[in-house]
């Protein structure tokens, strides 16, 4: 692993070491296009929208409650309401100065509720209240308290050092005294802590922090929380960490701890641990992930299921659970270099994190199901609503900790784009942007990228400014294009295939050089492995990164989703407007008195052909009801090739 | 409907109406066969064991420890346990005189803990606990009376009334008392006392308890109870009963509710209501069942799912929810005569009742699976299981509500074999056994039936005595025959075909008249409609009533059940001791590092030819941890012919 130099930069996550170094919001803008329009929203939308539903639903009076001595009557929200507020601040610092004023009022409103010892919750501690860390289980004070250093580390990396991040370093201070090796012998029953302990001590360069963090990454898997219902896998207390092989349990918990312990790998060196995480995202995304790239598919305990257990449509894909894999992959990504990490970043912020918030910003899903039987409600606009139900996004849930994961990732998103590992610059993820940064030398680079990615899949990069000696600029052919042609023109105009993985150019590039990487986002069917019970017998359609899907708003005659066959001998093609069209037909129905016959006994349901058209899977659900599906029955069932 | 004359039977269900009599336990006896060896291990091994281990879980003593005055600290086990002594006193009480000591010195435990006013809960209502009827979601305090007067019934109905009868009938007239018009405007969060209390008016001929069993139904359904996480439907309180168009949410508790509908729709003449119950059972048989006739697809909340949403691997198909559908059944054969009910109690009772316990009878499926992915481990033997782990049976659960379901529905088996209606007797399930009877007229009527159904398809009913007059024998001939050739052989050895439906015979019988019944037990390759997306691209087995599963035991190489690909085109055969033999293969699963590819990417794992043993579902796990299938999936796929 390599040392980095330390930087000032405007960086939500910043290793000390590693294969890669990222590029801080400071140097990376995004321009236009896909991204742009949706962190225009969040900026613009979603984060005041997320601000004022907090204050309608009491969750930040409840601070101005405790100050005033009145929290035990008059708390509201779940024992985690704490976090949204602290979500939303870190948010808001990285969206920047425009949001200095609300950043300055709702930590204004958070200070007074802080104990002298650094201690902020408003569940626990105070007369009335349970007892501090009397229910590491399920109360949730880590993990609130993590999620305030996270937005004090924000702010103090965009905006300078405030109050927010003192409030934050002075919480950090009083979990390393109360959790560190004489203290409490516990960890929190929803991981968090850990990252931003390690982010913090990135930021100061406190050892302790980074002690503690490692601390609660070893001490986790040793059965120091209750044997619930859901067993101890559902909190990651049944095996450590660097023994286990496969992420299990609340997917959202499995995914941050990962991310967690990723940190401390890198910055203690930890190469065994860092290889056990590699080895359980392995296992992870081979086996327990939606073609979207979504994770966990039982409702129950929002658990990953069994590996091959990925109903569509049961799917909970929790909108938080790509949040903290987009986390997890960028961390495994800067760590190693491997372009399979940014892969599965991309596919998951296109699929999950683009599909959560409505158009307008304003509602959002938390799960995130690939199939949809039938049409719902469109959900109340004034009041919370249940957080599972996926048939229309809803502006706010009892449990809401989607809505503003999605704002501080939205906020932070222009960071994922690229890095440098001082001989040159790397592209992971493709957006109208303008980039600036320096090599290990010292000497400035500047890069713009052109391209309307996905819908097109030419991405050019002109060369703003170089040193006048070689360096290597990469780009990351996606995985995706496995079997189809993708090409990288050099500012010669010379071509060249490049297969999946990292295409790269080392030259003396000269300001206004162009070099061109042609991606084959044409449509493609795509099918699951034999083992996804739930989708044999399927196909489902990729146009570049963008999964698609079937909704019922497209479908002639009042069809429901559910009635679509396809014809997978024919490809799928390019329709109008950025949508897809498939051969196919629509069966009617037929209701029997008994779903099941003998197989000499049944028929099929005739089917009328028609063209189908689909949609991205982003998408769905911006037009009223529907019904809606990813993977769409064949018609004959699709046969492959035996291997022998 | 037809009104029934007064009788003293021992009858688990009597309406006063209807088109079917039931036969009481004294007018049937079950001699030999596959129900015979289960019945016999319910009365000698189950009965005790539950028994033993709700002593050992502090269930009992509960009650010793409310007449104590200690309850407050002392109690012990989730708010329903009560419920359990009662299900296990009901279960002792069918068994008979065998049990008189079991049921008096359980009735003498609980006894002392009735208050004066005839209130009876080891939960609520005294010094330190919440006060009665603080919690109708959640607190089953009416769940619980109801499983009382169950008991009470059986005991007045099998050994004459007790003090088990006048226990049940004091808490009876509490519920009355305090929930009649004037009363509470509530309903239970778990509905049971509905089908509780008609039953007590139709032994003791009390209009009251049918009023109020008639007003729980009515009331219910119009949001009494709160709107909890998983919405009003979860205790069908969301819709009112004779609105209602399909069974949702909690499946045993819209079951049971309906049982109790359909009985205050006999008992007061209701056609609407009893209407509405069949148009309810139509819609849940034909879009929300499994093959197995499990119902409840959903783990988080126990439920039944959307239409069509029926994942083998995710079943729930709770064990009392295969209970509660055997008592709708019957109660609307007994209101229709439709043999369509007792099509689907048959494969209930198969195919989830039988699988639940053990062959030791000593442990027990809580939710019933239909596809196991890995090898579980043995549960402990020395403590509560989680309820949902279906890998292999447990002795007994946290929540332990199936095992004394089962013990009372096995204790009360031989009810549901035949009816008469006057006229003649029906025949709705086959099994070695005695019947004896009387005709409207008065006239005596013995059959003797002989089979080894359902290993075997042949039925011989001999006629014991008969009246010297015409009169009709009824015998189902079940749905599972469609497409295959079933025979009735009359006495004079005359034959015809008979279809789907019921097959009578009408004419003066002699004694020592035989008449057979030849069903066609060949296995057969079933296909689920396509709309149940989990089971697309599969086959089943069904032979005779019973679905068979492919389990890893009799897999040759240590392949799991996962590896099997079947091939439908050549029908399955009988195999040694009850097993069915299949062409197939074994698939070697190979690891890929991301399991979605493009189709023309895609390639299937070679499978090795061989033949694929199965057997009966309900015999599985019987033999050590192992992996499971009922769905196989096939290679090619199965085509049908289109229907135009």
């Amino acid at each position: 692993m390599r040392e980095n130099t330390a930087r000032s930069l405007v960086l939500p996550v910043a290793p000390t070491r590693g294969r890669l170094r990222p590029l801080g919001l400071d140097e990376v803008r995004i321009t236009g296009g896909f991204w742009a329009r949706r962190r225009h929203v969040n900026a613009t939308a979603t984060l005041a929208h997320c601000r004022d539903w907090m204050e309608r639903e009491g969750w930040t009076g409840n601070f101005r409650a405790a100050a005033k001595g009145r929290i035990d009557r008059d708390r509201r929200g779940r024992e985690f309401a704490d976090s949204e507020v602290y979500k939303l601040l870190e948010a808001m610092a990285w969206e920047g100065a425009a949001y200095d004023e609300d950043v300055a009022a709702l930590t204004g409103t958070i200070s007074p509720a802080q104990h002298p010892d650094g201690y902020l919750n408003t569940a626990f501690g105070r007369p009335g209240q349970p007892p501090r860390y009397s229910d590491l289980e399920w109360g949730h004070e880590l993990y609130c308290h993590g999620h305030l250093v996270q937005a004090g580390v924000a702010q103090a990396r965009s905006r300078g050092e405030g109050e927010l991040a003192r409030i934050a370093r002075r919480a950090a201070d009083h979990v390393c005294d109360t959790f560190g090796p004489g203290g409490i012998q516990g960890v929190c029953g929803h991981p968090e802590i850990e990252t931003a302990l390690v982010e913090l001590a990135r930021l100061t360069g406190e050892q302790r922090y980074l002690d503690q963090a490692a601390l609660f990454v070893e001490r986790r898997g040793h059965g120091t929380l209750a044997d619930i219902e859901f067993g101890r896998a559902y909190y990651q207390d049944d095996v450590p960490v660097r023994r286990a092989e496969v992420l299990r349990g609340h997917a959202v918990r499995a995914l941050y701890l990962t991310a967690g312990a990723v940190d401390v790998a890198v910055e203690t060196g930890d190469d065994a641990l860092l290889a056990a995480t590699v080895r359980q995202w392995e296992a992870t995304v081979a086996r327990r992930t939606y073609l979207t790239g979504g994770m966990g598919s039982h409702h129950r305990d929002e658990s990953f299921g069994d590996d091959f257990v990925l109903p569509p449509d049961r799917a909970y894909s929790e909108t938080c659970a790509g949040v903290a894999s987009v986390m997890l992959a960028w961390r495994l990504l800067l760590a190693t270099g491997e372009p399979r990490f940014a892969d599965l970043a991309e596919r998951t912020l296109f699929n999950v994190i683009a599909t959560s918030p409505a158009e307008d910003g304003r509602s959002f899903f938390y799960a995130n199901t690939l199939h949809r039987r039938h049409r719902g409600v469109a959900p109340p606009t004034d009041r919370v609503s249940p957080r599972a139900d996926s048939g229309l996004r809803a502006p706010w849930f009892a449990v809401s900790c989607c809505p503003t994961n999605v704002a501080r990732t939205l906020a932070q998103l222009p960071a994922y784009l690229a890095t440098t590992d001082g001989d040159g610059v790397q592209l992971h993820q493709y957006a109208d942007a303008e980039l600036s940064t320096s090599l290990a030398d010292g000497q400035g680079v500047a890069l713009r990228v052109r391209t309307d990615y996905p819908s097109g899949g030419t991405v050019t990069v002109r060369i703003g400014r170089s040193p006048a000696r070689p360096w290597t600029l990469s780009l990351r052919v996606p995985g995706w294009t496995a079997g189809a042609t993708a090409r990288l023109v050099d500012p010669d105009g010379k071509q060249r295939t490049v297969t999946p993985g990292t295409a790269q150019l080392t030259r003396t590039f000269r300001p206004g050089d162009e070099i061109r990487l042609e991606l084959p986002v044409a449509p493609r069917w795509i099918r699951a492995d034999p083992r996804v019970d739930a989708a044999r017998g399927t196909v489902a359609v990729q146009r570049g990164p963008l999964v698609y899907c079937a909704e019922s708003t497209d479908l002639p005659g009042g069809h429901e989703a559910d009635a679509i066959r396809v014809d997978p001998s024919t490809a799928p093609q390019d329709g109008p407007g950025g949508s897809v069209v498939a051969e196919g037909g629509l069966a009617g129905p037929r209701d029997t008195t008994w779903p099941y016959q003998p197989l000499d006994q049944a028929t099929a349901p005739a089917t009328a052909r028609t063209a189908i058209t689909l949609v991205p899977y982003h998408s769905w659900a911006n037009r009223g009801p529907s019904t809606m599906r990813v993977w769409l029955p064949t018609t004959p069932p699709p046969t492959t090739p035996t291997r022998r």
